[in-house]
């Protein structure tokens, strides 16, 4: 496996070898064993539900925030404010996955007694898919709703060109009984920033819509994006979405927004401060949660049921995609294509930890 | 006042005539006095605002509604289920105003303690523009943010025909210090329905982008409206989170979504079971209060100092519009155009009430 052309071919990795890797690499960075196993869970998750911009692709920049001193792989996460209906938890620099998978534990602990609860995080980093997050809580009977503040600012407020906002997202999971879940996972942005850069590294043109220039005019050329903003969705509603969870996720939790936000591409050594916010939401607090299930299976049903446009072979429901991959990768294993197998070589190298395809 | 050529002219109403007006209409439509108080402030608050679709020009509407039994004038409204963080109201069918005032006072009472509290409402009803109700905490120095399921479907699923989604609509509001409060109100579809309604009126064709019809194609003609579908904002992200919503603010609640929405301009016998939901959120439990208005005003002025696109005279935050609109109502009155006034005319002529310039 040294050779260029072997290195070309894209590969499936099992989630298991996948997991071990991310764990051995983190553990070679590090973090504490425990903290590298969980991290490594929910970035293999992230690649088994198909959010291949926001699993083991994100690996070498972590390594790399944590030896530029940009991350802290021993903080101490802890609640700093609470209430019955909330909290307010403090990453103190760690992992995003580590500060966000403990707020999601304190919320549903507390909406199991108090119904609802709503927690911020501040402090924290790039944590992955919205969807992991808000998916959390359906293990125990709750619906989950994240949003977070985004990690770099490409979007300008609507009819302006100074790049204040990230494509900040939101998600939102909310079980049903014999269908998947309906997972909701997106950027306020009309594309994500991801896409762009696909764009750029296959050479392709974007189509009108995602970004414009400075001047308003659209950017189709990906190499150019340094120049444009993205386009918010529905225009000033997306601005105004976008703008909203800046202040829900970032300065109620006294959360890096605006002109304070790092740029986590440009900058590895500067903690971001990352803000985030996770709603659980106890089903039984409202309602019996079957007949709660299904009504939301028939509502899943006439969806499925509506009549398409021309052109399009069924009416699919939020989720459905994510959950067909994850089925199909659980199988099949997850694909790694060349160039990022070549950059998880390479980090495998630095690290001094066998290659991810060593224990496929 | 009663020749044809008068009644056709606009006229300036000031904000405390409109509201007697309204008062004494819904007193004689059956309304005990004090709830027709509470519903007129908040229905001359949207006039008031510019939400001149979700005003007083609704009052002849919800008297119809009244009169054929399709709305309860003494509603027993109640919290049917709650804890700590979360109540469930039922509006016993009452006016969507006074139940949802009811139920953002249950959030506010239980934010106060809590932190954060989501209450949820059923049987309610049609209750004006969402703003009102998200606006109601900036009060006890906390964010409002409020779901609402849309009152007719005019919206299929994204790739499908049938029209299973209403235009549900979001508002959230967050003080700031010196700056007016940040106030988004948003339907997830790129128009609202009453844009529609508005080009229909006037003759006028409307843009590409807000609807299509069965075939996939523009339509531009709001007198085919029927034949179509508004679109979501980014196409299948307003679609997902107008679905969301649906599950959120009905499901959840027990209230009519999907199939079973009850077109209230269709329908005005049956009860709607309208389901809204309002999150308060204290932002005392999370920090410094001063603080965080000072960190909302920066974050204001820093999209205020935007450089502009060519054309665009400023960049504006949500709620600036509704404020100034507010400032200058509240000086020189509401703007009532001449076919509004001949309807509240004919409305006060058949509850036998002195009309609306009686006591201007």
């Amino acid at each position: 496996m040294t050779g260029a052309t072997e290195k070309q071919i894209s590969a499936r990795i099992s989630a298991t070898a996948l997991e071990s890797f991310i764990v051995r690499a983190l553990v070679a960075a590090g973090l504490p064993r425990e903290d590298a196993a969980r991290v490594a869970a929910l970035m293999t998750r992230a690649d088994l539900i198909g959010s291949d911009n926001h699993g083991v692709f994100r690996l070498p920049q972590y390594v790399e925030r944590i030896h530029k001193g940009g991350m802290n792989v021993k903080p101490s996460i802890r609640v700093v404010r609470e209430s019955a209906g909330m909290a307010l938890v403090d990453g103190d620099n760690g992992m995003g996955h580590l500060v966000m998978e403990y707020a999601t534990r304190v919320a549903m602990d507390k909406a199991e007694k108090s119904g609802v609860a709503w927690v911020g995080a501040r402090n924290s980093n790039h944590a992955g898919p919205a969807s992991l997050y808000a998916a959390m809580p359906l293990e125990r009977e709750m619906i989950g709703l994240y949003i977070a503040v985004g990690n770099a600012n490409h979007m300008a407020p609507w009819g302006g060109t100074a790049l204040l906002l990230s494509t900040n997202p939101i998600a939102v999971a909310v079980p049903a009984l014999e269908e998947p879940p309906v997972v909701l996972d997106m950027a306020t942005s009309v594309a994500a920033y991801g896409k762009v850069k696909g764009a750029a590294s296959r050479g392709e043109t974007m189509p009108e819509g995602w970004m414009i220039d400075r001047e308003g005019r659209p950017l189709t050329d990906p190499q150019r994006a340094g120049e444009g903003s993205l386009l918010p969705i529905g225009g000033p509603k997306g601005y105004g979405l976008a703008l909203m969870f800046s202040l829900l996720a970032g300065v109620l939790n006294g959360a890096g927004v605006g002109r304070d936000t790092v740029d986590f591409n440009a900058d590895q050594s500067s903690s971001t401060n990352t803000g985030q916010l996770i709603v659980a939401i106890s089903i039984a607090a409202f309602c019996d949660v079957a007949e709660f299930k299904r009504n939301v299976d028939r509502v899943i049903r006439d969806l499925h049921d509506s009549p398409t446009l021309p052109g399009v072979d069924a009416v699919r429901v939020p989720g459905e995609r994510s959950h067909a991959i994850r089925i199909e990768r659980e199988r099949a294993g997850i694909p790694l294509h060349g160039t990022l197998l070549e950059r998880l070589d390479a980090l495998a190298a630095r690290l001094g930890v066998p290659e991810v395809r060593a224990t496929n």
